[in-house]
C-alpha cells in the first residue's frame, strides 16, 4: 500500500460514472490538507489528513482479521510518501495523438513560416504523405523504440493515459505494422494506451487517381482484418476538405460500427463539413478538432453522448486563432476534452500542460474546466471513463504530485513542467530531476 | 581550453559588429560538421572538423613558443567534448523580463479566464499593484533566493543572458531593494544580467490621487539616486493606456538620458500611444511589445537604430492574436528581438524556446529569424551586441548543445526543451537530466 500524506490540495474530480446525455462533464473537487491511499493499483481512500489515523486504525483491524484468514496477505508493506504540502491531481489523459511515426517535418514548418500554402507544401513532397513515406520505410522495431521515447517524454509531463492512432501506413501491411507497435507499447510501457485505427487519414499516392479503390480496400479488407486481430478499439476517419468527404466517412464508419469498432471522427478542422453532426448521428464516442463547427453541429453534440475533443496546440502551432471555441462548447453544455494531437506536421508537442494553458488563454476555458478536460472528460473520450481521470476510491491510482500549491498553476505557469512525481497504478514511475547545474559565478 | 568537436550543425551568426542604421539584423550562418574552440571565456576558433588538426597544430606551436616565455601558461588543460553530431547554437538572450517579484497572480488568471475585465481585476486587488504589495513586504534575501531559482530555470531552457527590470517597488526604498537584488544576481549567478530601472511601471496607490507627485519623485529623487549608485544601465517607462502618457514618458526619459541612462520603452502594447515614435525620437536602444504599432511607428523605427523587442508569449497568454506582427516589422527592415516578458501577471513563462515557436507560428517569423531575434538581435537590444548572441571568434563562448540535429527543431518542437548542455564563457554550466523513470510495465 502507498499512502501519499501531507497533500496541500488534492483534486479528486467528480462526475457521472456512466455515460449520461448532457451531463458527462466532470467537476473539480478539492480536499485541502489531504491524504490519498492506494492499494493493488487503485485508490482506496482519500480524505482530510485529520482522518488518516482513523483510516489507519480501521486498516490495522482489517489486517488483523485478514491475518487470521491468510498469513501472506498482511505482509504487504505500507510506504508513506510525504507530498510536502504540494498539490496532487489525476494523471493527464491525452485524448488524441498520432504518436507512431518516422522522421520529422521541420523543413515543412520552415516553408509554412515563409508563407507557403498547403498546396505548395504538398507539391514539395510535404504533408501527411511525407510521413507515410518515411513510416512505410521504417522497421517495426525502429518505430517502437521511437514511440517509446515519446511515451517517456509524455510521462515526464504528467500524461498517464494516451490514445494513439495509426494512419501513416495507409496500406494493409503498414497500418498493421503501426497497430502492432501500438499493441507492444500498451504491453511494455506503464502508460495506459488506447489504440485507434485510422486508415482514412489521407488517400495514399498509389490510389491518388482511384479514391474509391482505397475506400473499398479499407471497407473490404482492412476493417475486418484489424478487427479480427483485435488491434484497435476505435475507428477514426479524417473527414475534411482535402481528406474524406462526409459521405465517404459515413460509409467507412457505418461499416466499422457493424464490425464492432467504437467510433471517433476528425471533424470540422479546416472547413465545416458537418462532421460534428455526422459523429453525433453515428453515436461516436468523440468528435475531434471542431475549429469550424457550426451552430447545427453544436446543437447535434448537445443532443448526443459524444465528447468534443479540442486540440488547441494545433491551432496555435498553425498560427490560427479559433476564438473562444472551448467556452462556446462548454457553455452549450457539451463535455469538452483535450489532446495534444501529437504529430510531426501540425502539432509536434507532447505536452498536456501546454495544451491546458492554450485551452484557457486562447480557447476560453477556466483552469478548472481545462483540468477536467485533460483528465475526467478525456478519459470518457477514449473509453476509459470512470476508471482513470479522477482520484475517487475505486479508480486507478494515477496521480501527479506537482511542484505547485494549486492545480491552477498548471495552466498558469505557461510552458513550465511542474510535475514532481508521477504515480501510475499506485507506484512512483517518474521522479523529476532538474539536471546538473554549475550556475554560480566564480568569485 | 574547451573544444567542442563533432558538431552536426554549428550556428555562428553574422551581422554588423557595431550599431548601424537599418542593418542591425543578424543572420543565421551555419557550419556543418564543425568544431568550436573556447579559451578564457571566449570563442577562439570555429570551423569544419577537417580544419581541427591544423588548428591544433598551430595551437601546439604557439604553446611551445609560450612555454619558452612563460612556463605556467602552457599548463592549461584542453578538454574535448564530443557533441555527438548535435546542433550547437548561441545561448539565448532574453531581452525583457520582470524577474524579481514576490508571489504569483494565478487567482487573477482564473478571473480573467472567467471573463473578468482589466478593471474588474483591478477592483478585486489584482494587477501590477498586487505584485507591488507583495514585493514591498518581501525581504531582499527572499526576493534574491526566488529570483535565483528563476535564473536556474532559464538556464535549463538555454538562456545565458537576461535583462531584468525593477518596477514592483514603486518607491525609493523598494525600487532600490529590487535593484540590489538584480546586482547580486549579476554577481552571483553565471548568467549575464543587465539591470533596467523601471520606476514608471504604474502609479503606486499612495500617489493614486497625485500622479504628478510620483513623477516628481521619480525625476527629482529616484533617477539621480539610482544613477549615483550605479544600479541600472537602462531606464524604462510603461507608456500606455492605464499607465503613463507619452508626455509623461518623455519627461522621465529625457531626464534619464541627461543623467546617463540608456533608454528602453514599453510601447504600444494595449493601445497605440505613439510609443514607437517616442522611443525612436529619443534614441532608445529598444522599444518593446508594439502590438498596436502604427504605420508611422514602423516608419519611425525604420529610420532609427532602435531594436523592436517582441513578446509573443504575453499576447498568447492574454488570449490575443496580434497577426503577423513580427513579419511586418522584419519586412520593414526593422531589427526584431525576443523576450519572455517573464512576470506574474501577463507572462508567467521563463522559456525562450516557447517564445520562438510563438514568434514563428503566431507572429510570422521564420525559424532562422526567430533564432536571430533570440540571440544576436536580443544582445543588441540589451546593450550586449557583438559580445554575446553569436559564436564568432572573439565573442563570449555562450553556447547550447541541443538534443537536435538542426536549430530549426527549437521552434518546431513546440513546448519541448531540447537543451542538452549549456556552455557559459566556455564552461559547461548545465547538463540536462530526464529524471528517473520506472516506465516499463511489469511483465
Amino acid at each position: 500500500m502507498l499512502i501519499v500524506d501531507n497533500i496541500g490540495e488534492l483534486v479528486t474530480m467528480e462526475g457521472p460514472r456512466a455515460p449520461r446525455r448532457g451531463s458527462l462533464q466532470g467537476m473539480v473537487t478539492v480536499i485541502k490538507n489531504a491524504f490519498l491511499a492506494a492499494k493493488d493499483g487503485k485508490v482506496i481512500a482519500v480524505g482530510p489528513r485529520a482522518e488518516l489515523p482513523r483510516f489507519l486504525d480501521a486498516l490495522q483491524q482489517s489486517a488483523e482479521q485478514d491475518q487470521r484468514q491468510d498469513a501472506e496477505k498482511s505482509q504487504e508493506e505500507t510506504t508513506v510518501l510525504d507530498a510536502g504540502g504540494r498539490a496532487v491531481v489525476p494523471g493527464f489523459v491525452d485524448a488524441h495523438t498520432h504518436l507512431v511515426f518516422a522522421g520529422w517535418r521541420y523543413q515543412e514548418y520552415v516553408m509554412r513560416c515563409q508563407g507557403a500554402t498547403y498546396q505548395e507544401i504538398l507539391r514539395a513532397g510535404g504533408g501527411i504523405l511525407e510521413t507515410v513515406r518515411q513510416t512505410r520505410q521504417a522497421t517495426e522495431e525502429a518505430l517502437f523504440q521511437r514511440a517509446l521515447s515519446f511515451l517517456d517524454e509524455m510521462l515526464s509531463l504528467g500524461t498517464t493515459s494516451v490514445e494513439i492512432k495509426s494512419g501513416y501506413g495507409l496500406d494493409t501491411e503498414n497500418e498493421l505494422k503501426q497497430l502492432r507497435v501500438i499493441r507492444r507499447l500498451k504491453a511494455e510501457h506503464c502508460l495506459d494506451v488506447v489504440p485507434t485505427f485510422l486508415p482514412a487519414h489521407a488517400i495514399p499516392h498509389e490510389y491518388s487517381k482511384d479514391r474509391e479503390g482505397y475506400i473499398q480496400e479499407i471497407i473490404g479488407t482492412m476493417l475486418p482484418l484489424v478487427r479480427r486481430e483485435g488491434l484497435a478499439r476505435f475507428l477514426d476517419v479524417f473527414c475534411d476538405e482535402g481528406a474524406f468527404t462526409s459521405k465517404e466517412a459515413r460509409r467507412i464508419l457505418v461499416r466499422g460500427k457493424e464490425l464492432g469498432y467504437e467510433l471517433k471522427l476528425h471533424a470540422d478542422e479546416l472547413r465545416n463539413t458537418q462532421g460534428a453532426e455526422l459523429g453525433a448521428a453515428l453515436g461516436a464516442v468523440s468528435v475531434d478538432h471542431l475549429c469550424m463547427i457550426s451552430q447545427e453541429g453544436v446543437r447535434a453534440l448537445r443532443e448526443s453522448d459524444t465528447v468534443a475533443v479540442l486540440l488547441p496546440a494545433t491551432s496555435c502551432f498553425m498560427g490560427k486563432d479559433h476564438g473562444k471555441l472551448g467556452r462556446k462548447l462548454v457553455d452549450a453544455g457539451i463535455p469538452v476534452a483535450l489532446g495534444t494531437d501529437f504529430n510531426p506536421g501540425t502539432s509536434p508537442t507532447t505536452s498536456m500542460p501546454l495544451c491546458m494553458t492554450l485551452a484557457c488563454s486562447m480557447s476560453g476555458l477556466t483552469p478548472a474546466e481545462a483540468l477536467v478536460a485533460a483528465t475526467w472528460n478525456a478519459a470518457w473520450a477514449i473509453g476509459l471513463g470512470g476508471r482513470v481521470g479522477g482520484l475517487q476510491p475505486g479508480m486507478q491510482a494515477d496521480a501527479l504530485i506537482l511542484d505547485a500549491s494549486s492545480y491552477v498553476e498548471v495552466p498558469y505557469r505557461f510552458g513550465a513542467n511542474l510535475v514532481w512525481k508521477v504515480l501510475k497504478k499506485g507506484k512512483v514511475v517518474f521522479q523529476a530531476n532538474k539536471g546538473r547545474m554549475v550556475n554560480r559565478s566564480e568569485s
